[in-house]
């Protein structure tokens, strides 16, 4: 089922959210079979459990091989991809949960919703050069290490088009026994900001903000959505 | 570091992209204590062992408890956690790895990238009237369900404003072994259709889809990112 982990080469290991029991049983084995481990800031002590044998290095912000969430989405991966490949040094990428769907998961609000949530765009709403940006590219939008501008935020979101009395939810360290979440509307997205104050933190809006079976309007587009359904496999 | 799994409750588990290993350390604890795992036509065989002592039910497309990949992304989640709701029983969501995050993982082709790559929209093409929608949403675009209709999100995607010669990368059966991938680019998209065909598909398109070390062009981006960097952290 799984390939073997080659002597002499990496892995890039996505730990997931946060929660040590939320990498992969792939990832898992990767750790098992290890003799240096490659971490940052964000991985779970509880982690080490997982690589008795293995040293454990720090490698602090710049070079991380074990990486928090999923190493493909806004970890910076492809730098140390292309350092590897100049060296001649083998690798594989172990995919692991990102932020937004652990949030997703743990509030219970999936991101996408028949019908009226079809696309869902994680977003870095910080730029290389330090400035915010935030558009309306999707039905949903989840926005990774906004927690310090939320103000910002809502005002680049209203700008960008969102009513703002759009559904917004804010968790911070999703995925963790102290995962908190909060829930507001665009315009009133500021209010979040003491909650989640220095804390990992992703902000979705839209559609996939919303709380199941809220209200009259989902209950009726899903109702539709099954007789459509019914009628379109009937003979 | 894991809340206990109480009796008379639901757990749905996102079984991950494919292949067994690709579950959760969480998802592999919640099936080792299920008395019952109703599941889908996706999930892999091999899960079987991951749950001796359990009943195994094949509840067939309409209503399904272990998942093919994330259970909030594209899963139709809502509606089980409305009725589970409605008939008062308890439940939690434990998240999983969505596919579009295994093809980046074994194509070693992050969806994000630093200064050009800050977006990533995942999207269903087919909407729920079975009418085909591609817009141009985030730097990356990642497409679920466009297997069969390759050709036809080809003139849409150029419609929407993306160059024919944007890189495309089609990735069927992602996180499996028998996984198989194909470079295109947007113009020349319809002749992945034979490769991919009858099998689940997923089409990544723009930054995200582009190798790693390719050309000048990035390896001047990512200097540039370094040497700002390091300016910045200067004393």
């Amino acid at each position: 089922m799984t390939r073997a982990f080659a002597p002499g080469s990496v892995a890039f290991v996505g730990a997931g959210p946060g929660a040590a029991d939320l990498i992969t049983l792939r990832g898992a084995e990767r750790l098992r079979n290890a003799d240096v481990v490659l971490f940052d800031a964000l991985a779970d002590p509880a982690l080490r459990a997982l690589a008795p044998n293995a040293r454990w290095i720090d490698v602090g912000k710049r070079v991380v091989r074990l990486k928090g969430g999923d190493p493909s989405v806004f970890g910076r991966l492809e730098e140390e991809l292309a350092a590897l490949a100049a060296a001649g040094i083998e690798c594989e990428v172990v995919p692991g949960v990102t932020a937004a769907l652990a949030a997703a998961a743990s509030t219970r609000r999936p991101l996408t919703r028949r019908g009226d949530g079809r696309s869902v765009a994680l977003t870095t709403a910080v730029t290389r050069d330090g400035k915010l940006g935030a558009g309306r590219h999707a039905d949903t939008e989840v926005f990774y290490m906004a927690g310090k501008q939320l103000a910002a935020l809502a005002r680049k979101l209203v700008e960008a088009g969102w009513p703002a009395t759009t559904p917004a939810l804010v968790v911070s360290r999703a995925g963790w026994p102290d995962e908190l979440a909060s829930e507001h509307s665009v315009a009133s997205l500021a209010e979040a900001t003491l909650l989640h104050s220095g804390r990992p933190t992703v902000v979705t809006i839209g559609v996939g903000a919303e709380p199941i079976a809220a209200g009259a309007r989902r209950a009726r587009l899903v109702a539709e959505s099954v007789a459509a359904e019914e009628a379109r496999a009937a003979p």
